[in-house]
């Protein structure tokens, strides 16, 4: 298997990139092409010890930073580690692209390039919502955002089938998310996708559980959550805020005084394990579904943790030949 | 100035609902109608040192319950606490409505008996967002899923004149909530509603800031955040669940060990702090915007501090006359 990996992805560039992708190189066995300036790129793999020879370089002169127009500079640097990138899927020489870049350019090149797998409306982007009981795929976070009722179905088909690739989950929970759990709550979109995906359900094993509410994302009252990309990003960016708002809270409020400053010493192994189960860096990225390629996209604050495991799940989808199990999904069935 | 209480609103009717009536009425100088079962309210009131003279009892036979469907159930119990009260503001009996019951009843019967403010599209329902930096007012949070531009527009003009007006904050910057801070982003109702509301900025004082993401709520970056019920709902939802999440991971994880034990009880006075600045209770409740009426709606789990605010925030209303700035918001110019 080749997983191609922008070097250039990352704020950090290309240190924690072309670290993760050694890593992931030794640990998963794994052929890696970094794509990128090939003299950074070959500074920073000459700098770290066991490369591998399964590790080459492949040039590519343009950068497309995270300020970027995305439609723009996919048009316009034709030349850059993302284009570059997603052409070595596109032609066959390699089996999944990885990146920590520009999300809207991912997806703007990877839709130019790749296109959709036939009979996808829309591709989407997942991401892997992190909660104490493990994580749960929200999806659509951004790719689209008013979506008809029939987007939205698929984004379910799409996720379930992620989720049970990576995941492993054999039967997992699909939900629509709307504003309370009854069937009749939702906006008009929402609403028909619920008859249609409780009709899905009584057709094919699709395990559709209904509605649930925002408190439940966290709760992880099921394990794929439907939204149109305008509805899924605010919860997403909304859940991101508050858990910011308390950890800055809580770190200001025991630094206030010394007493609680020794008493948050002492319980810093418990909040350590807290950010460890949170830790969206476990996850390995946000998958972009219903392309004909594999597509994983990074955080542009990712660290080589992040990378090396955005791999392994570049990896996993492609073992678990996920694009056929998205094409079997979303073909009507005679 | 006359409020009408409904005293079975809260889960726990009728005791912190009276207490709160009570302790309000003392604090504010307010005559207080508290609308219920008289018998029960009575001997909740006798419990009581220090009842005001300025407190009196209406008789109301039913109640609503939490789970009662809302349209159903004001059409069917026309002697319900919830109906009764806010017929008397319809009456002009009485100046402000406020209940910790069933949000969708008191939306339901609001609408019914008080009807619009003329010019207003659809009432709205707002809620005070607590941040570090303080309370930004979210609307709508629920009374309206799929929204035309020009309710938006309308939200935001309903939300500003009351945060002017309970926050008394002259010039409160109001925001689009959206997928990303650019004028391009947004679904296209909020596409069309930017257009308006920067249309309005020019021609009216309205401080229009733009959009604002999912993690700008709690960052405060606007004073009031407009988006559809659906959306506003599903952002508030996922807030609370993304706090409860973190309250109980680190409250399990501190009882993990003997030493984080410790170290959370010597923090203890920093995690007061914290929930004390995102405590809801100091709010006072949701505001039902655009109903010629104030109503102001409680959560079913308000103890007698959360009801206090609630009829101090009502009281407030009142004073500003923020009926008439609405009306006169909503009227389009000559």
């Amino acid at each position: 298997m080749k997983i191609v990996v922008d070097a250039m992805g990352s704020d950090k560039r290309p240190a924690p990139d072309v670290q993760g992708a050694v890593d992931a190189a030794n640990a998963y066995g794994v052929e890696i092409v970094l794509v990128g300036d090939e003299a950074r790129v070959r500074a920073e793999l000459a700098r770290l010890p066991d490369v591998p020879a399964r590790i080459s370089v492949l040039h590519a002169a343009q950068e497309i930073e995270m300020r970027e127009h995305p439609a723009r500079a996919v048009k316009e640097k034709k030349d850059s580690s993302m284009v570059v990138g997603i052409e070595q899927v596109k032609r066959g020489a390699a089996d999944a692209f990885v990146s920590m870049g520009n999300t809207g350019a991912a997806l703007a090149a990877s839709v130019l390039y790749l296109q959709r797998i036939p009979g996808v409306h829309r591709p989407a982007l997942g991401v892997l919502f992190p909660t104490a009981q493990g994580p749960c795929l929200l999806i659509d976070v951004g790719a689209n955002t008013d979506c008809k009722p029939e987007w939205l179905e698929q984004f379910a088909i799409m996720g379930e089938s992620y989720v049970r690739a990576v995941l492993e989950l054999p039967q997992p929970r699909v939900a629509l998310l709307a504003n309370g759990e009854e069937e009749s709550k939702g906006n008009q979109a929402v609403q028909a996708a619920h008859a249609l995906l409780k009709q899905r359900a009584q057709t094919t094993g699709l395990n559709f559980v209904g509605n649930v509410e925002g408190k439940d994302i966290p709760a992880r009252l099921a394990d794929v959550i439907v939204a149109d990309g305008f509805v899924g990003n605010i919860a997403l960016k909304t859940a991101e805020g508050i858990s910011k708002m308390l950890n800055d809270l809580i770190r200001s409020e025991i630094k206030s005084s010394p007493l609680t400053a020794v008493g948050g010493a002492l319980a810093m192994p418990a909040f350590n394990k807290v950010k460890k189960i949170l830790d969206y860096t476990e996850y390995g990225g946000a998958p972009l579904l219903g392309v004909n390629g594999v597509v994983i996209i990074g955080h542009g604050r990712s660290n080589e943790v992040a990378v090396k495991n955005a791999i392994r799940v570049a990896k996993r989808s492609v073992e678990s030949n996920i694009l056929e199990t998205i094409r079997r999904g979303v073909t009507p069935s005679a």
